[in-house]
C-alpha cells in the first residue's frame, strides 16, 4: 500500500481523498492543515486530521504528500519545503513561474533523494502531455485548446467581490463555431473573442443595481472584458439548484501535414467532459503520486513534471499485464 | 542528426521517408530490401538503396532501423535479428504474438547494449498509451475503441481473393449510434455488430457473377459474416478517382466514475482522423525511433513499448523548452 498525505483540504484536497480512495494500493494516512486539525471532518475511516505545522514529524510514516495548496502564494512556498522530507505532487499551474518553481522543488528533492512532480492535473497535465504528443508526432502544424464548458473559479471570484453580489458562477464555453473550423482542418487565428464565451449566473441583494452590476462584470479587465459575456441574474434557490456543482473539460486540437510536400492532412483531437474538476483533477494527482513512488523507488529522485513520466508508471498493473490488456 | 536506416519500402516504409523528411533532426542514411536494390527509386537525395541481407555491415553507420516489414512473418524473425546490431522500432501488431515477440527482441537488445520500441504506430500505439492514461486516471469505468472510417487492408486484400473481382476498397465505418451513446456517458456491451459496419467497392471483370461475389464476401467468416456489409459495385475510373487514398482513423472513449460513492461521471476521448494511414503511422514510428536514440545514449537497453516511454524523450526539444511551451 502506498501511504498518501494530503496538504489542504479544500474542493481539490477531497478530491483526492476520493481519487485514493477508489485506488485500491493506496492508503489515506492523514491530511494536514494549517488550520486547527480538530475542525476538519475526514471522510476516509482512520485517516488522521494533522497540523501543516508537524509534517516533517511524519517522514517516515508517509510515502507520497499530494499538496493541494494555491498556486497564487502557497505551493511556491510548501512543495520546495514538503520535498525536503518526502515524495511529493503539486498541481502548480502559474504558468510563467513554473521554470523557478522546478528549480526550487529540483534543488531540495535532490538534495533528499526524493522524487517530486509539479503541475499534474488536466491542465497543467493531461492537456500539456497531450500537446507534446501531438506536437513531437506532427511537428508541422498547429494546435488549439479550448476549455469548458466548465466553472471558472477565479471568474466566479471577481463577481463576487463586486458590491451587491451574494453568490456568483461563471462558466467558460467553447464557440462551436471555432471548435468546428478547427475540427474541420482549418488552422485559423483567433482573437480572444472568437475562441470563448462566458455565462454568468449571479445571485443579488434585494434592491441592488443589476445594471452596474452586470456593466460591471462585463467591462472587468483581463477577466471579462475581451470576451462575449452574457449576465443572469438568478435566485438563490435557482443558483443552489442548478449551478451548485463543478463540472468542467475542453478539447486540445492539432491538425498537422505529413508528406514530402507537407499536404496529407491529418487531425487528432483530446477532449475531457467532466462533472467535477476536482476530483478529476485529483483522480490524475493520485495516479502521478503511484508514479512519483514507484521512481523514487527506482532510484529516480529530483523535479519531475508530467513530461518526464512514462505512462506505464502510472498505473497498478506490470509491464505483462498491460502489454496483454492495454496495447 | 539521428541517422535512420529503413527496412522495407511499401507503403508504412514511405510513410517513414516521409515523417523522416519532415524532422529536421533526423536523416535517412540507407532503405534496406529483401527485394534488387537497384530496383528501388527512393524519393531522399542521397538515401542509399542496399541489400537487406548486408545489413550488419552498417552496424557503425546507422543509429536507428525502422523495421516496416509485416508482422504475420516478417517482423518475429526481422526484428530480434537486427536488435543484435542495431537500435530498433517496429510496429508489430499481432496481438497475442507481443509476449513471445516482446522477449525475444529484449533478450537480443539486451545482449547486444542496444534499444528497441516495438508496436509502435496508433493501435497498437497511440490509442494503446491513451487506454492506459484513461485506466490509470479512471479505475472505475469502461473503455470502447471504435476504428474509422477507414481502410483495412486485410479486409480489401480478402475481396480482392474471390474469383472476378480486379480490384477492392473496404472501409471499417463506426456506428455513430453507438459512438454518442458512449460520448453520452452510457457503458453499453456491443455486439460486433452493433459497433461497426463494413463498407466496401469492388470492381469486377466484364460479365462477372456479382450475386454470387456480393454473397461470397458478406458471408465470409471472421472476415465479413458478423457485421452489416455494404457491397457497391463501380467502374475502374471511379475506383481510381475516389478510392486511391488510405484514410483511417478512430476514437477512444473511456467512461469512468469517481467520488467516494463512485457517482460523478467523466469521458475522456481521443480521436484521429487521418488522410494517409502510413504517412501518420510513420510519424508516429519516427518520433519513438528519436526516444530510442536517446534512452540509448542514456544507457537504457533492451525492448520496450510505448508504455515505457516518457513523452519528453519523443520531441526534439529539451526539459526547459517544453515546460515554457506546452506546460
Amino acid at each position: 500500500m502506498i501511504k498518501i498525505g494530503i496538504v489542504g483540504y479544500g474542493n481539490l484536497g477531497k478530491g483526492v481523498e476520493a481519487a485514493v480512495w477508489n485506488n485500491s494500493d493506496m492508503k489515506l494516512v492523514a491530511v494536514f492543515t494549517r488550520r486547527d486539525p480538530s475542525s476538519l471532518k475526514i471522510k476516509t475511516p482512520d485517516a488522521k486530521a494533522l497540523s501543516y505545522y508537524d509534517i516533517e514529524k511524519y517522514k517516515d510514516e508517509i510515502d507520497v504528500i499530494i499538496n493541494c495548496g494555491g498556486s497564487a502564494t502557497d505551493l511556491p512556498e510548501t512543495t520546495p519545503y514538503i520535498a525536503q522530507y518526502f515524495n511529493v505532487i503539486d498541481s502548480f499551474d502559474t504558468h510563467a513561474r513554473i521554470p523557478e518553481h522546478f528549480a526550487n522543488v529540483n534543488s531540495n528533492a535532490k538534495a533528499a533523494n526524493k522524487t517530486a512532480i509539479i503541475s499534474v492535473g488536466w491542465d497543467p497535465g493531461m492537456f500539456s502531455v497531450n500537446r507534446l504528443y501531438m506536437n513531437a508526432i506532427l511537428p508541422n502544424g498547429k494546435d488549439y485548446t479550448f476549455w469548458g464548458k466548465g466553472v471558472s473559479q477565479g471568474h466566479s471570484d471577481a463577481i463576487r467581490r463586486i458590491e451587491g453580489v451574494i453568490d456568483a458562477k461563471q462558466y467558460t464555453v467553447p464557440v462551436e463555431k471555432a471548435m468546428a473550423a478547427v475540427r474541420n482542418g482549418e488552422s485559423p487565428d483567433f482573437t480572444t473573442r472568437e475562441k470563448h464565451t462566458r455565462e454568468c449566473y449571479v445571485v443579488v441583494e434585494d434592491g441592488a443595481d443589476k445594471a452596474r452590476i452586470e456593466n460591471e462584470i462585463k467591462t472587468m479587465p483581463n477577466y471579462f472584458a475581451d470576451y462575449d459575456t452574457t449576465v443572469n441574474f438568478i435566485s438563490m434557490e435557482e443558483f443552489k439548484a442548478n449551478h451548485s456543482g463543478i463540472p468542467h473539460g475542453g478539447n486540445v486540437i492539432r491538425n498537422g501535414f505529413t508528406g514530402f510536400d507537407k499536404t496529407t492532412k491529418h487531425t487528432i483531437e483530446y477532449s475531457l467532459k467532466l462533472e467535477s474538476n476536482p476530483e478529476f483533477t485529483g483522480s490524475v494527482i493520485a495516479s502521478y503520486a503511484r508514479a512519483a513512488y514507484k521512481l523514487n523507488a527506482s532510484g529516480d529522485f529530483g523535479c519531475k513534471t508530467v513530461f518526464d513520466i512514462a505512462p506505464s508508471m502510472l498505473i497498478d498493473a506490470d509491464g505483462d499485464y498491460i502489454r496483454a490488456h492495454l496495447l
